[in-house]
């Protein structure tokens, strides 16, 4: 089994957490969901984060749903659990948690209160501390945060936490940034992590592929369309990636709109049948009959120009 | 006994969490703080706020400190406990928890993601929805949260929420919206609450009070100074209000630093007595030499000049 | 000609400001990108915007530029002028002088400091007496600004200042608030005015089209592009919008990255001969030989699809 | 004459910009309120800051309050002018125009977009290019700019911008910053550069004073309060220093309100005759008959407690 360790690469599928329609959670859904992910070649699953409604749940809900994704998943892929929190102390004991349930690691986002670098560097030292030998992928995601971090203090902060394996790059717009850290591991100047991006959710995956990705850590219906893309650049066709890719744009674009946005992926979840009901918890988006027609056009657009590629 | 309601008045202390010197939750010292408290005259005490280092606690720790208060207070004064939380799951999770465990009701301050007054309204709806028949504090906090809240919303939010029975009212400076909120409870156009302020840590007390003020909610390491403040002004006595206010207002407003004011209201009531060690978890400020420095001539000139006044 | 009035529709371009290779505003190219716009169908034209390094210019460069665009212009399309500045004695300054040049009207921004309902409505009605009946275009772009206006909110403005007569609506995503202010038009509960859209850059057109918009103010180096999507729409013809707009996607998306962006459609303006250098006054982005190359392989891909839709 | 330089002490004043109770500049009072200023023990004046309305000033207005301000000074004092804009063509435009005038020197402000370390020190590499040899006064504001300087980050500048010749420190609470950037100076680590504080308008100034700043630099209808601070903290009498700084606080702190204070600051002007009308132009707070009525008690107060001290 592909590990959740420095050489993790493909795609780390963010998922949601399926409800029933009337907002229990649904578990046997998640069984659908997890098989229906991996069915489709992604190399590991994060649940638990920002789209996986994590603070609508309670904690019991949280603890019952990570022990049946691992479960299902029984061994085939890595399962990562966010466990960002307002404090060390529950960001220890839900890490200490859901490792006690198989997880196989856990992400952290930066506090929005750190600023300054050193503030920034400070902060993942206590993560580090909190945390334990427990693996750990570091999330820079600035426009959710509202902490930038630049380049040196993310390979300031790989020095310090031997913990860290993975970085989920989703700096907007961050390929520079992703040169840079990638340059900095070949010269020998920070240890080489795994980098999985999620770039407003994907949308710049062939061109962050080609500056030293190792894949994606992000969500989509069709988590296919990554899984493809990062195989075909893996084999040297960049073409063949860059049309499977523009041929799920429009909609990936779509599904990746602030708030709206959990609920299509939820709709498009359930047309293709990979969880029974599209309930979002409140407070959450609802889809109006304008979105819907917006969806069915592309999805039947994106149907038609993936028989044209073929 | 004095209640949790929309008569409420006097001063809510804001408490700190006491810990020993190697950091564990200290029982005893919970039970010296809260008799210290009672014996100079608050009317209630607010738990597990920012100052009271809630994050930095297990969910256990939090519950067997909360127990403690409650039972150490039996029954003398309301204990208010802070339920702030990235999700409504959580927040009503803590609430059911608190209140089995004693506690006379809840502290809410807005998500710091909502922003128009319609968002901000909706947020409070989900609250009263959330916490159901248990009585809260609005805490209207822009500094800590980023949302400002006009007293057109506060107006709305009292009267869509029935559950809501106190405004913490630390709007920095808020002397204007104080006066028009009261206006308006006064002209029957809204009800009236209880409003406590917290305004910069207490720094605009007496001014608050004469705006309709029913008293403080906040923290500092002499709760009589806001007691007396309170009860000179109560009486009429506005000027012997002020020269009290005044005598302690050097030292205040030290202890109302951003950041480092934590350690220096710790670092007090351990030498007043009122707990057994200064100690403040990680992430933490610590005191400087110059930093005691300070705070010994600002305790000595405080003395000194409360002598004068008898 | 087409008026800068509630009735405008089409395609307002963001212009850039094209600078020589040592820096210097380059008058030759002003009237050369004028010209390229204009050819390619735009129905109006917007300058000194974020994109058009506004700030970067001294008041004297910006008078000389302002004054070069509206003579080349000579009436054939309306010329908007950014005039969002940090007080209303600046704005006003700014817009008179404008205006005396032969501006059609300005475009004005909320200042970051407000907040509530009441702050956005009260600042607008500043605007409104600054202005006094300069016809002006309402700039509602939470990204930029932090600021967030309802629905509500703009329906208040449209009420309160007769003097705007077009909203630039760059929410994202914003095709629900679209609907709304849309269907408060029809319903007579508010004046209809002109809205054009610049969401993401444009990434949303189509569906904006779809929901009312009535054409597009952004800034791309395929002006065409939005032209002829607006066509395509306004003809029915909603698919063969559609196809356009995806034909173009991979690019405009790659465009309008944040940061390095404004290098990218100067970049691609130099290549269309629109322009006579890419610079970009300091502080702004470089391309690297990365950057050119991703960008290279998308031009490619871009003609390549074009000519397959014919 | 006291130059502004590295060396400077005692007090710049932030002044207000008087105007008519039409709202005209007013030029009368300017002269009066210069004077004012310079018999009260001030060394420094620093205009156009933000409790200066610049911004609701039109660029000819700024041009003649600065050149009327300098000529009335005299040499008397140096005056420093507040030039921090959108974009550093606009900054070099105005350093150069008040230069030319007569000024002293400029302070500058970081712009609200810069994040990280390296962000701001390249800020102010700009603002050292822009400026050329007119020293400036780097004004550290985290609570108006949103930027959070380490002491590492001011060092940083401090060795790459040789025209910065004074900081204006005014992080909140910054005591702990204000010990480390002294301790690099007498360590040979930095530049030893002027510290003048503003720290919420000078209510820390006896603690500040210990630790090694200056002056203060900031507004406050009492400057003498302010000059004889400084000068009992000179002598070594550091127990009269916070006698003097005590009888003032009440009234200070109420100066300082966020939003309202600088009607406060223009009423105590006017009442003191150092302004002929207390006019605040829009968007500016006005007072109510409560507040009013707050600063008659705080100013009977105060003068009572002065004469006390004697």
């Amino acid at each position: 089994m592909h590990s959740f360790d420095t050489t993790a690469k493909g795609v780390y599928l963010i998922t949601v957490t399926p409800f029933t329609d009337t907002g229990a959670l649904d578990l046997a859904s998640t069984d659908r969901m997890v098989d229906f992910s991996i069915e489709r070649g992604v190399t590991g699953l994060t649940i638990l984060g920002i789209m996986g409604e994590a603070t609508k749940l309670t904690a019991e809900e949280a603890r019952i749903f990570t022990e049946r994704v691992v479960q299902r998943v029984a061994g085939r892929v890595p399962v990562v659990v966010g466990v960002s929190a307002p404090g060390f102390a529950a960001m220890g004991e839900l890490a200490a948690a859901v490792m006690a349930l198989g997880a196989s690691g856990v992400m952290v986002a930066p506090a929005s209160s750190v600023r300054t670098d050193d503030q920034i560097v400070g902060y993942f030292d206590m993560v580090n501390e909190t945390l334990g030998s427990v693996p750990w992928c570091l999330q820079d995601h600035p426009v959710a945060t509202g902490v930038q971090m630049s380049p040196t203090v993310i390979l300031r902060i790989l020095k310090s936490s031997p913990g860290c394996v993975m970085l989920k790059h989703e700096d907007w717009p961050g390929l520079a940034k992703l040169s840079t850290i990638r340059a900095a591991g070949a010269e020998k100047a920070a240890r080489r992590v795994s980098i999985l991006t999620g770039n407003g959710g994907g949308l710049f995956l062939p061109e962050e592929l080609s500056r030293g990705a190792d894949g994606a850590m992000t969500g989509f219906a069709w988590p296919e369309m990554m899984v493809d893309v990062v195989a075909a650049h893996a084999r040297g066709d960049i073409e063949r990636a860059h049309d499977l890719f523009d041929a799920y744009l429009p909609l990936a674009r779509y599904e990746q709109q602030a708030g709206v946005g959990l609920a299509v992926r939820k709709h498009l979840l359930h047309q293709r049948g990979a969880i029974a009901s599209p309930f979002v918890r409140n407070p959450g988006p609802r889809l109006s009959p304008q979105d819907v027609a917006d969806i069915d056009r592309l999805v039947r657009r994106q149907d038609k120009r993936l028989r044209e590629l073929g």
